[in-house]
């Protein structure tokens, strides 16, 4: 996979791509990042990547004309890959979004001001804009790597264990249960003791039921689109009665 | 405002803490950060911090005793001010949530393995959990990196344009409005021309409406809970009647 960045700030990127697994992915052939600093692509002596808005207000917007030397420099007119601008009013990233972009083999993303680009470059230049959260930024950098980094995971033979990424919370579509190392006791408070068992079923069992338990109480919101088994429903009804004890036993209905 | 950052990586954090606002916010004595590395509490020859979880599986999971042992060691036991983990399963963070840490004089950030942390850290040692979004990260620098540039932001005197926090998106609660600054045509792409009429109330009215066309278009969500004024309502209604010219006129009730 190959990712083109676009960036006034390519400087901030470096060090994250050298640790971690980036650098593993990246010197494993996997990955290839190229970095492209927007600033670069300026004609005036000044290097003028932003301009005050026409309209009045405050903050500053990002001038069309680089963006688009810059894109159309590395990648042609039309680019010949997608260009993804980072933009709290794109669609929001998640996991699936995650697994889409680890199928392409090459894409772009454009990082402006993350307040305010000429919206010449959002009609004219790129083809989706991915927001990572309702939050406001000073750049697009920060969202860049987070895209960078679920995105890399992905990618086959990036992780070390085959199953790592596929385990994670929202790989599965639930929050993941609880994690536990050595020591076995720590300050008093121990492991729980299904998981020092070593019956699989049983812990394969905690696992999900813990999964749902953290879920419902801290996502509700994920269940609603989650496919849940027989089993599944199950616990979740059973606890949801016995959170309730003052509650009327559901009725019978039919 | 003074942040207490515990990762395993304090060298991917110095290269922003160096660049745009958060520059300027520590220059300016309005923001201190601390970068505590996590590794330098361990205790044993090797400096482990993360071991195989109980119970098998994928993966490795950060051990409890170098975490507390980091954190107590900077803020005492229990800790002097809010401990909040980077963790997918905690609450989402927003643009409500940046405000609310921006009241906050001190708070911590603790970095994991994103996707797995002896649970112990999660119950007896952090009183907050946040997450970025719905994917999954290496760890929780980024997810660090991005509250710190989120709620510093906030701080008031780091923006130079004292309007400039309220402006953005989310901070009303609406997407922004389109952007545009020189030069007036762009490869034949004009400036839409109320921008360049000068009439104040008028280009308010326009990014009004805009702003509400967007946020209906591609994030219709955020409408649901925004208090619309009766012009915003007026406004709606009629662009949902213009873009479905077959359906019935509305139903007079009452």
């Amino acid at each position: 996979m190959r990712v083109e960045i676009f960036t006034l700030f390519p400087d901030l990127f470096q060090p994250y791509l050298e640790t971690s697994i980036l650098d593993k992915a990246i010197k494993r052939g996997l990955l290839q990042v190229a970095l492209h600093d927007i600033r670069a692509y300026t004609t005036d002596r000044h290097h003028t990547t932003d301009d005050a808005p026409y309209g009045g207000g405050g903050g500053m917007v990002m001038k069309p004309e680089p963006v688009f030397a810059a894109v159309e420099g590395v990648l042609g007119a039309p680019p010949c890959c997608p260009v993804i601008l980072m933009s709290p009013q794109g669609r929001p990233f998640t996991q699936k979004v995650a697994y889409e972009l680890a199928e392409l083999p090459r894409f772009a993303l454009l990082c402006g001001r993350y307040e305010g680009v000429d919206e010449r470059i959002r009609e004219h230049l790129v083809s989706d804009q991915i927001s990572i959260g309702d939050f406001v930024l000073t750049g697009g950098e920060l969202p860049a790597l987070t895209i960078l980094d679920a995105v890399s995971r992905l990618i086959p033979g990036v992780l070390g264990d085959p199953d790592g990424a596929a385990d994670d919370s929202f790989a599965s579509g639930l929050l993941e249960y609880p994690h536990y190392t050595r020591p076995e006791v720590f300050r008093g408070w121990p492991v729980p003791a299904v998981l020092l068992s070593g019956n699989h079923a049983e812990i394969a069992r905690w696992r999900r039921e813990q999964a749902l338990l953290r879920t419902l109480r801290q996502r509700p919101d994920l269940l609603e689109t989650f496919p849940l088994s027989q089993a599944d429903r199950k616990f979740l009804d059973r606890i949801r009665n016995e959170s309730e004890p003052d509650s009327p036993p559901p009725e019978i209905t039919g």
